[in-house]
């Protein structure tokens, strides 16, 4: 199996202790995320081998975020150095009714000023089979849906399994096309894709495999390389009570993980893209779809226990869960 | 509508980190509240016009609590400076079966030895239409009472609406008169005032309109000037776990707000306090009695999730929990 | 009464603050525990006069330890200075699906180099009448087993109460002989010892008092000198909610506390130690087995919500929940 | 005497704390800055009745920086609301031969992008006796070079007092136009400015009062409104220590401070800005110029050993430094 | 040798970190203090036995108290509970030209309202062999004079060495007598003293041993008791560098210790104390004045270097400093 | 240029905050050292392609220190995993008269039972020209010490330049063979070793150029390969204030650096360290040796201003000191 790319912004996070509001801190806590990041540190954790491709400003924070991606062990050889600023984010945690809040200052980061050409994608694809973005790139500027363009048409070329999660984020899309212009374009390049879940609020109602089954067809008409459709199914009792569970469609057949009910979340961020590398890993390195979103599930349901954008997390970690005793006793 | 205007003493609070018990912690954090002063700084958050009328020492920790409210909007023309200490307390926060703890050192603060007349009221009412205090200031000695009486006779000349709430506390009320002595020639000035909630455990019980319409009948009853008379009901499962609702009566009409479930309490401090602010606002800003009990509702049932006496929370804020979705979304 | 004389090796415990892995986290928070110097701590607390004795290095951290220690008010006359290290562990707090995770680095600590010989039981003993000590003790070295035993022999003769908490680790008895081989023993010395639960899923299935009974009885005819087995049921939902019940058998009775549901758990680390410190402590100042059982659940109860090895709590903050109200008012 | 308005952009800093790096901290403290807002918040301590006028764009983040402001007594009426981000910079405190480090991230502020117009000056500088402003606004674009122009034909034409900190920073200047370019007409307006430093290293070397006779003799001659230019000499021994004096010049008389030897500096960031606030604060309240530039001097010496921008001094601690005494005893 | 007693109140000092102002800091670090209590804590990690006397209210924080009091190894059974409140003050450290700041807020703590005949000084001083006290209890009340005559008038009787620190603080003696007034009946009890410093500049000008023998021979006129005075001898280049040096006259000889350049002082606060107490240590274990002079010089010494009121320093280092290298190697 | 190999253990370092002793701290730092690990930090951060080779257990601290040296971009595919602990120390930092403290705990970690031939140095050395190892390795123990003997045996017959500083702990070397049995033989395979500087208080008097011509002499006398031998002059004038100069020795002439007066040290653990590795670098890069030690010691003068173990530092920064203004300015 080769080496897995995955292309994006990567962000500063400063968020507030516990639970003071950004009004009432003193102080800002240091973390880094952004989509695709968060997905390249999760698989090298699972000792996947992973180079993630940036841009990035030349100064000691996006230094910084270098040395959180290489502390995980993520391959940089190929992050571009330029631009003027790190894109970053104020972040505050929420409970029960008082929901998480995230302010962006990311505009004008250094994937903001990408350039087409400036990345040699077919050097960076060298000896990989797997390639992962998602909408927030292409949503950043035209610029960098372009440059999301060439690794799509490069990462097809060479044959590199492609995944997708459209990822969604209303603020962004400013540059003056919408998602709706752009992305059906590069979704067409992927061979995995997150789905849009069915229109039910999961905590009143079941969803049945035939609405799994519904939304992922329509994908799949739409987009004919798309072979895999991904759900994740979140139930919202509140900020700190959720429930959560994966589905896969293969256009054949509607594989659901177990359900969780996430009782006292910890922290809500990336938990979207703790899944989507759970599931990478899971489909290179199990041999059923049944075991891939099962992995996935388990190992995304821990990050809501943990702190920050990433997943600090294991594989014998998610497996203990996936497997096992879901009743949390002390491990000495 | 004219400038609010609250009087109380302010205090330094003193809190353990998280779970830390006093006993345990390195380090106090410091913040301000009292009664009076965070209604004041709540009402300056949601845009009125407020100004807080208290007594402060001459040193650097009430420099800071003038700072504090200063920060939030809150006029502090008519602050008195005199006297020898700023009152505190140190408080370490509960969790379910260990309940949150307050341990005051109040005595002989600033606000205890204030004197009858030191308080040109005239003039701290001129462009004033209501005026809020508490039963917690003629609690602390015979001179606070008798300015407490001062600023009622004052308001009521100067025809501004009074809005009191009871707030009793057993461990004040140490000077030589007793609060039922005391209390009931103070609350006849008031125009709207807090209910003695009906003696039923709410966790167990649902208290039906017909009680709460008893028990307000009775204190109008009491007291002539009362036309609005205010319910909190709180249902206490654990010190981690509370329903809330807010009800009203005015002489004719119960309007009860929707009820919540509060089952993750991050600071219970201050939350009957934010109910009070929120009502004045929503009394003074919305056309119904009802707006003005659901958005008392959802400010303070916000709080309930924020550190800190004071609810650091905007009206947007509770309006977007009053009007509409109540499952924790991340906003970003 | 006479005093309690507690027998085992102090830890330091090195843990990450709130929610952070120790993966994650910048410092870790100092404290410090070990099962017997946990129910010293807590009896001292409780008022009783109480003495440990250990074996410790002579360094700062170790000096550290004995200042925690005395400032409970622990009596630390009879502790052997040294050895070469202090045993340590590193802890994280775990949440829900991730559970709570200690890394112990305690291998040649100066209490697995203790020689038979060196303390002088006789006089440690003097002015006592309670001896506690628990299976961990036995399980670190040889030589640690052989002074327990030396212990057990004396305190029989000279007719102490012994109390013996078997408390299993499977990662430690890696000397040469098994738990099996050498705790049965250590154990005919007990009057008072820890029960084995019966293999119920309390969450699923309510354990009858016949089945406490009948593992009772087993102990019982084993261990002759035993007067009284003690369990603690415990149902494990998650990490973060759990239910918490404590049953004594005498021979005749069994005597079940009040259950508890604990729902939003701080801390579980130490909690079986501040169920049996405040078991010794019931059972020897009340009148009937019902209020032991009962104060020790109440006491252990409360310790699910304090941070740390040990249980920061006093006779009458106990004795509160044991008695009244269960739904965490605030005191002030 | 009038108000006093400054104008300028305000920004966040985020450091490092005490001697870690950036590379190194796993927090960042949030302040407020900006050379305007430094002198306006000094000058508010000093009891003087001050309005700062910026632009802000509408978060959370400049939310506070408007509380950091108001919690000081600075008059805020007049900030513009609009725009997409708030300025910010990343500060590590240097240590003798490893010097203070800035990365400013402030491109496309709210006061980058303010337009000419958008402040109604006439407004502003109703009640106003005293304008202040630096080089660093005109620095920031073209639009905010304009709006500062606007700002002094105004206060040229309304009478005010006009004060100008050059305050050239080398990496601004970006916007087209060169400070060479640009300045001149600017500082044509100013009554009092600040001089540039005769080319001497004041640790080696004394600097006599014809030397910055000549120097503020240049400036006269080309800047004909200039009554009063202001010398700051700094000699620099280490990153920890350096040598301080203030001079002022009025064509006629060079007034000298006493020289300060500051041994061991806490915080070099915004002393020139607590100079010229003091000194603005001296002129319009002593009667003497020497008495003016020993305040300033005094309380910008006590500025190098307080953390952050701002100078959090009062009046009474300046001149207990200036008048008397200048060995630290502890006052108590 | 028999047990030291020292008598005087204890306070809780709450203070910012590093170098930030009272008016800057989020949190107060907790610690506690009382010139009394400091030389009690520093006997006591020398080893001696030493019973600490003084009167504290019922709450978590005395108990804080007292535990710190434990943790040292200081005996507590002669401490009163009663009263109201726990005395405290504010701090904040100082740096050159900055001086470091103490708020009192002790007023009507339970030494304030300690009652004469509440202590059984025949008791108390049973086993002892050494009394002391300082200035500051009989500066705080009538009644705390009034009780510590008793305690002088009991020493005396029972044949104790007494000791006492003048520790003149003028913003004390507040209950209607003066210092003057009270002091030398006192005073008149004491066999050592410190005595009143030659009003010398010691960084400018050398005080010669004929000065210390002047004053000194005034001290022993007017107190016939007196065998022994002690100066320190402080030169205040600024807030952190100061010299500093011992001097005994015992009526014959005068006795001066090294002298030390403290360059970089880390926390003057309880410096005079930690001088006290290792005078004290070094005439009971030393065979000449020399040798205790030159101990308590060194011990003091270190303590300039050690944050909070109390010195945490072992006989093993005080040693170190006093009679070898003084450059600061690292020990490991 | 090959890549650079250093060999030795990495230790986790537990310190204290700031100016607080071990016995004051509530929390411990976490940082990692160990001096082989410090000089690879510090190449790898200038830019040099270096690999580390130690023996670490499985457990998260381990994992953390794995993570540590990967941020940095030190290569760690030749980490050998196995053994029982991750070797500590506990770190206080001194002040003027209170020297630093350092505390190990670093017996039978994974480095003392690495086992002869675990190691391919066959295999590591493959494109490496460059070895560093240090006198503390073989002080652990037997194994350790033969293991550095393999490694010398393949560099030397590889064709490594071998550089080795003597590094003498009197707290280690108890494995049965003292640092005089063993140090000759592994130094004889070393191009370039630290020698012993002579005996001369520095502070005191020069040393002249002749005494380090005599002391490298006497080396390179002894160990024939021996091309360079490297001194380092630290004049002692307190614990926060030494002097510091670099001086190479070819066998002909002497380099002198410029010598440093460091004023105000925040963290003196690992400037030799930094010396070293920056010395290495210096002679791979730089033309002259002048230059190299320049160099050397420029970047670990900035180590005395940095907190930790490593010199977190560039070249950019290191050659600014080393080639110019040397008085700290502000660079922004």
């Amino acid at each position: 199996m080769g080496k897995i790319i995955a292309f994006g912004e990567m962000l500063m996070c400063l968020s507030s202790q516990g639970h003071s509001r950004l009004k009432q801190t003193k102080s800002l806590d240091i973390d880094f995320g952004g989509a695709e990041a968060n997905v390249a540190v999760s698989l090298a954790q699972f000792g996947e081998k992973v180079s993630f491709v940036t841009r990035l400003p030349e100064n000691d924070m996006a230094d910084r975020a270098m040395m959180s991606l290489k502390s995980f062990g993520v391959e940089v050889d190929h992050v571009q150095w330029g631009g003027d600023r790190l894109g970053l984010y104020y972040f505050e945690n929420g409970a029960v009714y008082r929901g998480s809040k995230v302010i962006y200052d990311r505009t004008n980061s250094s994937m903001y000023t990408i350039k087409p050409g400036e990345i040699n994608w077919q050097e960076v694809f060298k000896g990989a089979s797997w390639f992962h973005w998602t909408g927030i790139t292409p949503a950043l500027s035209e610029n960098a849906y372009l440059v999301t363009l060439e690794a799509l048409q490069a990462a097809r070329e060479m044959g590199l399994t492609i995944s997708g999660d459209y990822n969604y984020r209303n603020n962004l899309w400013q540059w003056g096309k919408s998602a709706e212009e752009v992305m059906p374009e590069l979704l067409s390049y992927c061979d995995i894709m997150s789905g849009v879940h069915p229109d039910v609020d999961v905590v009143q109602e079941k969803v049945g495999d035939e609405q799994f089954r519904l939304a992922g067809n329509e994908m799949m008409a739409r987009y004919p390389h798309c072979k895999l459709v991904v759900f994740t199914s979140r139930g919202s009792v509140s900020a700190s009570h959720n429930t959560w569970q994966g589905i896969l469609y293969d256009g054949i057949e509607v594989f659901r993980s177990a359900a969780y009910n996430l009782t006292h979340i910890v922290d809500r961020v990336g938990t979207g893209d703790s899944f989507m590398a759970a599931l990478i890993y899971g489909l290179r390195n199990y041999e059923s779809k049944q075991e891939a979103v099962e992995f996935a599930t388990a190992a995304s349901t821990i990050k809501h226990f943990i702190l920050g954008d990433q997943n600090v997390c294991t594989v014998a970690e998610a497996e203990a869960l996936m497997k096992g005793n879901k009743n949390g006793l002390i491990s000495r």
